[in-house]
Order: C-alpha cells, then structure tokens, then sequence
C-alpha cells in the first residue's frame, strides 16, 4: 500500500492506494488533514505530524510517496512548505517507512501525461485511472493521490498489494 | 533553562543557558548536531530530529529558541532550512516545550547591537555576554547559543532559573 501526500500548512491532501504487480491501482481511502486556522504554526506543525503518523500507524504503507520541491518564487513560501514537508517526513522516518519525493511536474506528468496540467486535470485524470464515480473529495485529497499514483506508476515495481513493513 | 537552536540540514548548532530573574546568563553546554554528509535528505532530517529530541530530553529546556526566517533569496535553499525546522519544532512540539521564533537579524541585534553583525561579532559578543574563556566551539554553536540569548534578553522576563517542564 501506498500513501501519498501533498504537504500544506492549512491543508495537507493524502490518499491511500493499493497497487498490484501490473501497476493497476485502487483507492483504498483519501481525505485531507485541515489545521486550527487560528493556532501558531507550532502547533499546526504538530498537527500535520500527528495526522501523518496516525495515517501510518492505521494504514501500514510500504511507502510514502511525497510532492516535493517548490515550483513558486516566493522565499516565505517555500520556507513554510519546507516545514509541513519537514514534520511529514519525520513523522515517516520515525515509523522507519520508505519515503519517495517527486517533484509537482513529475506527478502531473505521471498521471496526466504532461508536466504542466491543471489542478482539475489532475482531479480528472486521478478518477479515472482509480475508475472512480466523482473527483475525490475533498478536492485538495486529489493531489495526494495523485503524488501515490506517481509512484505506482513510475517507482520501483510493488512486490504484490501487501505491505511489507510492520505497523508503526 | 534555554535552549536556542540554529538550524542548518548539515550543521545544527545549539547552546543551552541558564538565565536568572535578572537576565544575566550562563552557558550549561554547546554543540553541534552533525549529519551524515552522504546520508538521504530523510536520515538527515531524522537525526537533526532525533538530536534535538535527546537534549530536550536530558536538559529539560522551558523554552526552545529557534532561528526563524530566511535571508537570502534562494528558494531551494529556503524550502531546505524550512525542513530542518519542522523536524526540530515537531521535536520541541512532541515533548510539549514551548517554542520561540526570532529571525537572524533579531537574533544579531539582541547579541550585538546590529542586525547586521557578521558571524565573527556574533561569536565574540557571545563569548563576551557568557564571560568564556575563548570563542565557543565549534563555531557553528555560538548561533545556537546567540539564539538562546535572544530570547533571554528579549523574551519574557524568566521566572527563575530552573526549568518549569516536566522531562519529555
């Protein structure tokens, strides 16, 4: 099992997917981590870390398949990027679970063909290659999915749906 | 007791000070947290992590005091501090120690008299305020501790000098 994730300090998007050896994925949950608007950026970190681990730690992935990079010019947000991305990767690496970056193009390349597609074609093509009857919702989940369908489809070939690592 | 922190994915430098009811402070230890140069980008964070975890866990800081911002223009090189500051407030975060941010210039200012001081006068003013011997070593500590004087100097006027947490 896969989890993907698309890091935000407001919003963080995840989804769950299962692959089989012929790369055929299906969604097994998706949703978003929303943090407390109002709180300090301490505790929204603590927040996104604690709602990574407890995705971990119920779900059991083999892998955490993560956006990585900035594609903006903004120095202030890539800095507070850089932070949610920090406690989601620390909340991996303590459970010891196998963490892939690729970058924004990357994933939009993998699941939609091109590098510089929209957020909707992203939506669009995630619920069709995980024959779904809607766009996920939340819509922010998609881009989560989609950084899992990313390594489904360009990583290294998945042994079989099981994960191969013991629970956190 | 204080622990200031400046954060750097190869070298994180901290200082630990004891500050009385009259902000006068002193140096309790320095260091610095050293990745491995050849490790992935989620080791290292993992153990700039796991580094900080361990001192707050021996020292039992009230406060940790964390350089904060980024200077330079450079957006890759900001999206990479801002991950080694998640890792180490999600440590502060975990073990309930409450965090302060002060940007470098803040940092400079409260040490120095300038923000615009160079590493050198940061170094010299430390050694000066803790009345030390010799500069702090290694160099990349006397940030940690600046950090930690910032907050001495500039924070909340401290109860006293014992640590008001419980050990992680």
């Amino acid at each position: 099992m896969l989890l993907g994730i698309d890091p935000g300090t407001a919003v963080t998007g995840f989804g769950a997917v299962v692959v089989d050896g012929r790369r055929r994925a299906e969604l097994l949950e998706c949703g978003v981590i929303r943090t407390s608007p109002k709180a300090s950026l301490v505790v929204r970190l603590l927040e996104i870390h604690e709602g990574v681990e407890e995705l971990i730690a119920r779900l059991s992935p083999a892998v955490v398949s993560i956006e990585g990079a900035f594609q903006g010019k903004n120095v202030r947000s890539a800095m507070t990027l850089g932070q949610a991305r920090g406690a989601i990767i620390v909340a991996a690496a303590r459970c010891g679970v196998q963490v892939a970056e690729y970058t924004p193009r990357a994933i939009k390349r993998a699941v939609t063909g091109t590098g510089s597609a929209t957020k909707e074609q992203v939506a669009y093509m995630v619920r069709r290659h995980l024959r779904l009857r809607s766009d996920p919702k939340p819509s922010d989940a998609a881009d989560g999915i989609a950084a899992a369908l990313c390594h489904a489809y360009t990583g290294p070939v998945p042994e079989g749906a099981a994960s191969s690592r013991m629970a956190c």
